[in-house]
């Protein structure tokens, strides 16, 4: 900490309290998704572990951030969760999301590079923070592309100092936004998803033009993105049995489209993204290079009663394809809709109540025809500090 | 963090500075425990792991706690330790203890939530910080209940205004109080222990009533606890051999009372269970559902002697019962003799030394005869921060 | 937190606010280090999980400190890591670095007893922060006798108020000190190695003296320090077929002078070791106690241009002998010269580009000719906060 000044150092003494350059502050979700529940088998495991039989309360999440500004160019965040998993029956322990460095060329900060873990600039409900999203758990059409949203590399992004209030303003506002990842970014990365080991010797490449326009009182955010790179299948998640590609590399790359009417009071959230990557093939028992597809739109509704706040929303969401990360690549398809609300009625708390209804297909070498329908309701607490 | 302050939603900016809502702070216990040691196979794998051979230096706990009160109806509190196991061998991994929020319905907040991880009310030693106190270790009695002393669940506790100020005073004035789980606490959680998977569909009940009674210039509370539900043996402490029931389920209820005189400056503090749980069984090499009992009675004296504390205190304990989250639902019985004293010669650091005279039998399908009786000295030096 | 204050107890109110009395700070270091390289199987796991084949961006570091002085006579330190690893592929687990208290006998804190986890007092770079290093790793030769250069246990330093302000400002003014511990080191410890569970009965003991002399506007920092004991070669890290010895314990024991001159523009910092302790020898598969030596000299240039710091620097380093701590105890034999230039722009940040020729021969049972040489560069960013 820069409690510490010196004299013979070449920089100017930024802030004499470690408090008011660094800032902590962080969220806890807990949940309950067994009441209503029509089929214990139903589960998502890439969403919320405690799906389904033999679940009970769960912590989702449990973020504490650390991030400030350290003079006029560096600003950081590092942001472990406390919900993780580890090897073995434990639960709860400390693991990484964030922990990046934005340096800026200008002083404006309009011009940065991010270097470390980040999310990636693929998908708006990707970026956006599960602290804002309103339904519980992100669209597997593009949460497919990269499990838990980030990757170590570096990313270069761009947006005027104007267009960064605005970003800063749709979050601050309630209005849901996805944070700011620059009007353009572009990013070079692992591929192998946050907190994995680097397997091959490939880098993926990401894009992603966005851009929130004003009209009149109304602000949409129409963007553009998308990746391509190589990934390597772990080892540890291929089935003994499996068939797989000699070097165990297969293409993924994907593209993506979104567009977003931010809730005053009336919100649309749609994107739609397709591409190739690998996916277990149960007729043949081997991991294929195969296209995929899928999206959402999201439906929402912005209203205060009685100075607390309200967001109706109701999201349908697809996706045909496989999971790059999961077992055997597990192969997909999901369709599922979902009509809830969340309530805010003080600034630290938030609850959700959300009716789930899902078909989902998901299979792989030690479950090859899996096929699961049904109906919950999912409930989460969540506390803002 | 709430630096961001917002105009056009509903509530009131709450504080603009998070270091002013959110305060941080913990404890950390090293350890040593081979003096005076007649046995090395003696010892207790739920106290501390580095009883007995092959022990060492220790790092008991390391905790670092955030909470704070965001607004008049929200408290949260985290508080994860860095003195944890993993799978594998590297120890002092980050696992929360406590992830909770609570959400009080009244702004005096006497009507409490609180949901998440965090201690059940069952039994005062369970509840009182090992911070704060004076024998090492909790009793086997009490303490296996619940390992970690946490669940995950929903509780809700009553307490008036005046008797919340009373269990803020007990525990701030070195009078080694339990903090505040309301006068009347009751609780719904998984009942698989903290950081553990919930495996079955059946969650457990827990109902508690303490009350401090003030007696002239002495305080006594007592209490009276219950909690009843169903206990899956995990797989991964099952042996191979060991016979359980079809589907893994065993009753697990208690009931007990507490007494406690607090130290002004003559304390005693008393607890005693009875219940029934999941018990290995030598003669059959079964898991059963057998009755349990134990408890302990600890004597305090709380001295001040040139400006610094002194505690001299005796514990007496004993169980005899299965610990249902150890391996085959291990088998106990214990009767344990415990006199030390905590020094507290300035405000951040204790030290405590404690002779403890045991008598333990731990059996489980791997070690089937295993009585071991001894005598020890532990030591422990605690900076609290 | 001190936030809640007393009346009752004997102690004076030291602080209200808990953040200015407990400090928060940090760094984060994130590499690539593929560029130029020439032989992808030169690797150096203690150095660098991310070197060679299959390596990509890494963060090798994730630092967050918490520290204080808690009154007079107190002070601690806790700092986790989150870029450790854990059993399972998982990255960026939070592990402890440091934990513990210091208890100073005096109000100048010139005697002070350091309890917990915490450095080793052997080796000027082991105990110089990787904040502050200027090649991106240790050398082998030194950092072979304690992986991650900490132990639990209890060390007692002295040093005089003048000097430890003198400690101090090395660190404070860009000089790249190593930090206070004192001019006299003493310690006992478990030596087995940070984060890892004690398995022998017996202790390490450790000697250190060191003195930063000034010499007209020069500081010359000459050191002596050995340690001793019997480390205990865990099995997980015996390969089936491997010859060990019978109780598994082996003599750990080495000597170490230092030198350093500050660069006040010019520095050198020189270190040389001998010692004996478990190492694998292929002859026979057996893990044997044979002698060990190697040592680094690094010449540095402090320089300003343009209000901005560069250290330009070399480094050679040697070492041939076992790392106890790695598999079969692996036999190491390092030359390796590195040239490289630290630039820090900003206060808050930093860029490290090394050009690395090595020759490293590591054997194992499982990998028994293995001898490396290559070239590569080496990139480091790194954020201070």
């Amino acid at each position: 900490a820069y409690t510490q000044q010196t004299d013979t150092l070449p920089f100017p003494n930024i802030n004499s309290k470690w408090y008011e350059s660094i800032s902590i502050g962080g969220y806890v979700q807990a949940r309950y998704n067994r009441l209503l529940e029509t089929n214990p088998d139903l589960e998502c495991s890439q969403c919320d572990a405690s799906w389904g039989e033999g679940g009970g309360f769960s912590l989702r999440r449990v973020r504490i951030k650390l991030s400030g500004n350290i003079g006029k160019h560096v600003y950081f965040y590092i942001q472990p969760d406390f919900a993780s998993s580890s090897a073995g029956p434990g639960l709860h322990y400390g693991q990484l999301r964030d922990a990046y460095m934005d340096v800026s060329i200008d002083q404006n900060r309009e011009f940065r590079f991010r270097i470390g873990q980040s999310k990636v600039p693929y998908g708006f409900e990707n970026m956006q923070s599960s602290q804002n999203r309103l339904p519980l758990d992100r669209n597997d059409g593009m949460n497919s592309a990269i499990k838990n949203e980030r990757e170590l590399g570096v990313f270069f992004y761009w947006a005027p100092k104007e267009i960064r209030s605005r970003f800063s303003m749709l979050t601050r506002e309630g209005l849901k936004g996805s944070g700011d990842y620059g009007v353009v970014g572009l990013g070079i990365y692992n591929g192998q998803t946050g907190n994995a080991t680097e397997l091959n010797n490939e880098l993926h490449v990401v894009g992603r033009v966005s851009y929130p326009f004003k009209l009149g009182k109304q602000i949409i955010e129409p963007g553009i993105q998308a990746y391509t790179g190589e990934y390597q299948i772990p080892l540890y998640n291929i089935s003994e049995g499996t068939i797989v590609n000699p070097d165990l590399n297969y293409i993924d790359q994907r593209a993506a489209l979104t567009f977003v009417l931010y809730p005053q009071p009336f919100g649309i959230q749609a994107e739609y993204n397709v591409g190739r990557g690998p996916e277990f093939n149960k007729e043949n028992n081997t991991i294929e290079e195969t296209p995929l597809k899928g999206g959402y739109a999201t439906i929402t509704y912005k209203t205060i009663v009685a100075n607390q706040l309200f967001y109706p929303f109701i999201r349908y969401q697809y996706y045909d394809g496989g999971k790059k990360f999961e077992r055997d690549a597990r192969s997909y398809e999901v369709s599922e809709l979902e009509i809830g609300i969340e309530w805010r009625p003080v600034k630290a708390f938030e609850f959700v109540a959300m009716y789930t209804i899902s078909s989902r297909r998901f299979e792989d070498f030690q479950n090859q025809n899996n096929l699961q329908e049904g109906r919950l309701l999912r409930l989460q607490a969540q506390v803002n500090f």
